[in-house]
């Protein structure tokens, strides 16, 4: 990757004052088209070897366009906070909004370099790292993000000239520090493992740009012609049309599926009920506040039909828990900024800490859901989802969070029961809506999407908990079993 | 992912002969549209548990649609012939041409599920394998492929009582054999290792259907179903548009690159070459006939400019080779066949046996050369091809082959001097043609190709030499070097 960097490429100081001042226009011009018409984003990865030019870059960048449009971030090592929300969260947090520019200083790729450099980190960790960010990447240009990855380069040689240089001169000595001498002593294994990187993560979807990083000019107005090549592309470029895939199912020819052969019959008497959530709730509420939590959070995850009883289950829960320790996030339509996102982002944010307990009402799985049945993404988006998912929950589990999925099942019958009772009920109308009439309508296209989503997104790290909620009491009672068998 | 084929479904005899009819019929028709507008073929792959109804699926596939537009293959264990030329090869052989329908029986998922439910794979080595069939079928997908996916499923249970039942019946007691009643044993482990390997490979692109296979009736109309929804997503479905991404690079600012870098001023006197020539032609010919070719085989790939000495290099090598051995293979415009097949496909079916040397006057890089700079390929495809291409040539090298690749490198003013002089002389006038002058005009689109080509696949496995070949007797030697070099 690195053949053309190392042959030594340099631009006259005239000709970039004449090319300058163009680029920087075309730069700024396209800034503003994107604003205007914000369908996507624009990601810029900055990496390489140290001494190569990229703060210089960044800052260019950020005197070139409009900074109040751009946001730069330097990761340094996670914190705990970090940390404990998943090795991916602080990307996530960090994510520009379309319309908008970031830059990413370091990046995904830091800690899998710098960990197979200093061989914290094996062959086939790295492989599946490399791979777990290509598969991150394609997610977010899919979701139309575009990516520019520039990874600055310096040769051995060049490197040292450029430290001893800048060691030579008072007013720049500090920029060198021992670290950066330490770091230049494994020159050769960091150019390694960092070409390793870019050949297996350069796809066609996120191609990586090596630029030469020893001549000043050279490097910036390579630079900043790349991210001009992006954007305008992006602004004016050919479309791509790529051929429907038939989507994962049809419906059972038979009308048997999983939830139909649920058993809807089973009750519980109020006296057993009490008796039993009684036992729960305490072992729940034992357990929530035990030492294993102190290096575990809880992700919690309830969906339903309308009426299923998703609230009244959750109330059962939280009476159990801490209120400094749980927030129960309720998930409606997104935001005008949550919109601007990658789908996964409002809910990445929303990820709690160790000892923390989230729970969804309502959740991500409204990709495959609502967000499939209503067409509000297309067949492609939502039949990527099912891998994306399982990515994310995997990712969380890692990240030491217990998840637990619920799905609370009604049957069609009891669900309109349950609707006239709200509509009969004064104070139990505000939770009867038109829509709600409206979604009743398309239950045969949502029975199918829960089918399949039941089936592609049980993980063993992250496993759905199918609860017949014809009986509400024996309902609350199951979900806190399954729940607080989960937990121990 | 099997919990549907769990619950038992059945469909009654009286509707199975009311709807097959109609199915059948529907089937034939897609199966003629495809064949009429030949833009995509579809590719059924079979998988699942013994005594599933696969054999029987396939079967009745055969019987309700046109036979001779469809190719079943079974694969059993690989001959020796098959796993020299690489573990993918005998499924590239088979692939149906456009417009055609091809089934596998077993496939590239068989060897990574029973090896890992034996234990002879390791669980990285299985995730390595379920990666690299996620990127073939990503690839096969994006080259026109429609990929179904069919996974035939039965209960332990049902298993056991199929396998009572059939061999209580004299007639099919033969239908059982030790071996399915062994793997029986192993059941449990095989249905967690496919559901991995199902989930896993469950993508956007190319989903997984898991089918139950314990009712005759219903398995066979649910199956034709899903290939009839297949086939007519692909003919009516509504293609989506994915926005562009810039390409990978832009020609340097200054000018310089590596082609231009290189050192065209070395000689070799006529003395020194005929000397170096017997030196490394005899050196080359005891390695190619030496105990380590083996289990070795040798593919040479030759690119370069036109007129820029492929041939002559090439026939030097030959020369020193047992023509039972080698085979040069000029590479020029696809034949028709070879249209209906992705792209890798005409060089798959060339790769040499152990023992065997495969010399390509031009190759697969092609893809990312002539069809990227004259259009024949889209951005979005040429763009995947490095990774495509990478992956090809590391399976090439796992399989036992020594990749060598040469980039012959003259400069525009040598060329045209070659060209002059090809004019001129009346036994080479043939060389030279009208579209080697229209190539010539395209120089720096084709330089710009071949720098990002040299980037982004000088691999560690199958590295590019680039040989300065204005005079021919030096980067003869230079070649015949490297290519001893590597094969010492």
């Amino acid at each position: 990757m690195f053949e053309s960097a190392e042959i030594g490429h340099k631009l006259d100081k005239a000709r970039y004052k004449r090319e300058e001042p163009k680029l920087r226009r075309a730069l700024l011009e396209a800034q503003y088209e994107l604003l205007k018409k914000p369908e996507s984003s624009v990601l810029v990865i900055v990496g390489g070897v140290d001494g190569s030019g990229k703060g210089e870059t960044v800052n260019l960048f950020n005197e070139w366009m409009d900074p109040r449009h751009i946001r730069s971030v330097a990761f340094g090592p996670p914190t705990n906070y970090e940390r404990e929300r998943g090795e991916m969260w602080r990307y996530w947090q960090s994510l520009p909004g379309k319309g908008r520019i970031g830059i990413f200083f370091a990046s995904w790729y830091t800690d899998p370099v710098v960990s197979r450099v200093t061989g914290r980190m094996g062959r086939a960790a790295f492989a599946r790292s490399l791979e777990r960010i290509r598969r991150l990447e394609f997610m977010l240009a899919a979701e139309g993000i575009v990516l520019v990855k520039l990874w600055f380069h310096l040769s051995k040689k060049a490197q040292r000239d450029r430290f001893r240089k800048l060691s030579a001169n008072k007013r720049t000595a500090w920029r060198v520090t021992r670290q950066e001498w330490k770091n230049h002593k494994s020159y050769d294994k960091f150019r390694d493992v960092s070409e390793d990187a870019l050949r297996e993560t350069s796809t066609g979807a996120a191609p990586w740009h090596v630029i030469d990083g020893s001549d000043n000019e050279y490097r910036s107005l390579t630079a900043g012609r790349i991210l001009l090549d992006a954007l305008r592309h992006r602004l004016d470029g050919e479309k791509t049309v790529i051929p429907a895939v038939a989507p994962v199912a049809a419906a059972p020819l038979d009308g048997r599926n999983i939830l139909r052969a649920l058993d809807y019959k089973r009750t519980l008497t109020r006296a057993k009920y009490d008796e039993r959530l009684d036992e729960l709730q305490a072992k729940l509420a034992y357990l929530s506040r035990g030492k294993a939590m102190r290096n575990r959070s809880l992700v919690l995850c309830f969906e339903g039909m309308d009426a299923a009883g998703k609230g009244s289950t959750i109330r059962r829960i939280t009476q159990a828990l801490d209120s400094r320790h749980y927030r129960v996030i309720p998930v409606a339509a997104p935001t005008e900024e949550e919109r601007a996102q990658p789908y996964l982002w409002r809910f990445w944010r929303h990820m709690p800490g160790h000892g923390q307990v989230a729970i969804f009402d309502r959740s991500w799985y409204g990709r495959v859901l609502v967000e499939r049945v209503e067409k509000f993404a297309s067949e492609i988006d939502w039949m990527r989802a099912y891998q994306e998912i399982n990515e994310f929950e995997s990712q969380l589990v890692e990240s030491g969070a217990v998840v637990v999925k619920f799905w609370m099942a009604i049957t069609p019958e009891e669900q309109l029961k349950r609707f006239k009772a709200r509509a009969d009920t004064p104070h139990k109308q505000f939770k009867i809506t038109a829509e709600d009439w409206r979604n009743r309508k398309k239950w045969p296209a949502y029975e199918r999407a829960v089918c399949d989503m039941i089936e592609r997104t049980s993980t063993d790290p992250a496993p759905w908990h199918l609860i017949a909620a014809t009986d509400k009491l024996h309902a609350r009672i199951e979900v806190l079993e399954k729940l607080t068998k989960a937990l121990s």
